[in-house]
């Protein structure tokens, strides 16, 4: 049996660096495989910032001898008294100086006089925003909905990002055949889901080895990382262990933490293995203790508990060098105790979080300061 | 031209509240359009919590007379000294009080010699979990880890949740024709993603008031609600008020708020329109305000801006009765701006959040304090 932070070096050891390339359009919340160079100035030209007329200096008086639209690819050169109607956006002629807002003007036919000079801007110059060859995300960015425009604005159409991890679910359990249901496979892929990864049911096993034993070797082949509920424990048909340890390694089985003490991590063909304990309410909590941070690695994004402090409403007692979390309810900053049961459903049902009572602690007191870790 | 805070309000009015039943396995992240009523006692019998042997009353020996499994349907009974081997979750013959631990028993063929009474381990009794008739889940919960393993367990196998609205997203400008990119697009639909409701890219239309009206009128029937960008100030190529008034309803035009003023708001074929400014930081900035606290709504979920206070590395010029939201980089509590134009990629980039200057306030001064609304 080792301890919860034993269990978590080992965990962390992994990594998923598997690529595949998407278009931009579907980039949203992938993460980036490769550092986006610019391979073009943006603007790619010296751009009007508004409606105006680009001249070369200032004069009372202007020839009209063109007009250019945004996104127009006209090269103009304009010199001395000629002028260009550049649209905002448009490529101003070469030679500009500056562009006067045509509300400052007057037109008669190819001859625009100026009326007023109180407001005379700028243009933005060729790579003032962006300049070619510049790093403009950096390999490991998450694509949001700030820098996606950036990516359609170099013109890029498919970027190399991180693939997304399949995760094999498997329940185990003679009673699920019967009249038992199947509550695991449901929690487990919620947080496959919550982790942004793709869940992939696999059915339900029979207590026996040699059922379990294919299953596994099918889901290792199938999926990116395998995760079971039930058959854990020491019982004469708690088969998984045994399977693990014939088909791979098993890098810890039972961790000093209650609920979830039974959880079993190894390898299979090279894939990782979480087998959770069969009972919901243990099967949860290593769910978010182990599985969903390893998820969230395993797609390249941090993840991070989000623990506050309440004030614990009733006495709780732990036992030495054992990580507690107990379900809690969260009324005003005090976290009532719900846990009734690992195999009692309503013990997480309304829970806002999990009370932590560390491994150097015994009890928490009613009235104690207790941090809580935030489900959401 | 009307305040933030009454375009609010119009938004305010609008619901979305189309239902449609999902599996459960396809229900993570919805939101329930029904209570949840349980019809079933959970446990649904008298169950036990360990492997043991039930029993009527405490006495040193019992007979042997059945083995219930988790999930039998058995109904057993037991009288006198008779005991049944009932394992984890089983259910409890009739009569039964205690279950004895298995491994304080010693057994010689269908005689059962209790060695030690240390642990009497409880039943749970049926429905000591859930009662049938319970409201179990109120309409308008949002689907997690936590509560749909509750929805397995009650047998559940489809729930009413409410529809994800179909964001119909519209380009306009014949720029995008030519040498420009279409950015805004990809940034309204990374909001509508961050949402959680579903893109649907309508492509590109001309500065023609024809074409923008009927691929207006083709979105407001296949879409629930439809997202514009650009065409929408006053110029002679502006033709989104045009197009909205004609079809339908403009329900406000320009909003004191900068980036983003000249954004409209309104109905076409009852649904509801936004057109957004066709600069990207306008764009961005009028999703952020209008268009994410919109969608979250209509999915029936809460939308909170996470707002913290940071002190402003430089000066920010407002105006009167505007809001003015600027891009920010954080970095120890510093908050720099960022802002170079509002057609400037990189006034965005490398944001995280909008420092807010109100209505009421006509500048920031450098070491003040800002409300900075934070992306993520």
């Amino acid at each position: 049996m080792i301890s919860v932070k034993e269990a978590e070096r080992i965990l962390e050891k992994f990594r998923f660096n598997k690529t595949e390339y998407v278009k931009i359009e579907d980039a949203y919340g992938r993460v980036l495989a490769e550092d986006i160079i610019s391979d073009v100035d943006i603007p790619r030209f010296d751009r009007s910032d508004i409606d105006g007329y680009a001249v070369t200096e200032i004069l009372d008086e202007y020839v009209l001898i063109d007009e250019v639209f945004a996104g127009d690819d006209k090269d103009l050169v304009i010199e001395g008294n000629e002028c260009v109607l550049v649209a905002t956006g448009g490529k101003v002629p070469k030679n500009t100086k500056y562009v006067i807002p045509i509300e400052n003007t007057v037109r008669v036919r190819n001859k625009v006089v100026v009326i007023s000079f109180d407001r005379i801007e700028g243009i933005s110059k060729k790579g003032c925003d962006i300049k070619k060859g510049e790093t403009i995300l950096k390999k490991g960015t998450l694509i949001n909905e700030r820098n996606i425009g950036v990516l359609a604005g170099l013109g890029i159409e498919e970027i190399k990002v991180y693939k997304i991890p399949k995760v094999g679910i498997l329940s185990t359990g003679n009673e699920l055949f019967k009249m038992t249901k199947d509550i695991n496979s449901k929690t487990i892929s919620s947080i496959v889901k919550k982790a942004s990864c793709e869940p992939i049911f696999l059915g339900i096993a029979r207590d026996d080895f040699n059922e379990i034993k294919e299953k596994i070797i099918n889901a290792s082949e199938k999926c990116d990382i395998v995760v079971t509920s039930g058959g854990v424990s020491v019982g004469k048909k708690d088969f998984l262990p045994r399977v693990v340890d014939e088909l791979g390694e098993i890098l810890f089985h039972k961790v000093k933490m209650r609920p979830g003490m039974p959880m079993l991590f190894g390898k299979v063909n090279d894939k990782p293995i979480f087998c959770m304990p069969g009972n919901v309410v243990s099967c949860l909590v290593c769910s978010y203790m182990f599985l969903l941070p390893f998820l969230m690695k395993m797609i390249h994004r941090p993840y991070r508990k989000r623990i506050i402090k309440a004030v614990l409403s009733e006495k709780i007692v732990s036992e030495p060098d054992f990580l507690y979390l107990r379900p809690v309810k969260l009324k005003n900053r005090i976290a009532y105790p719900i846990f009734k049961g690992s195999n009692i459903l309503t013990s997480i049902l309304d829970a806002d979080g999990l009370g932590i009572i560390r491994e150097n602690e015994l009890e928490k007191n009613e009235g104690e300061l207790i941090d809580v870790w935030l489900f959401d």
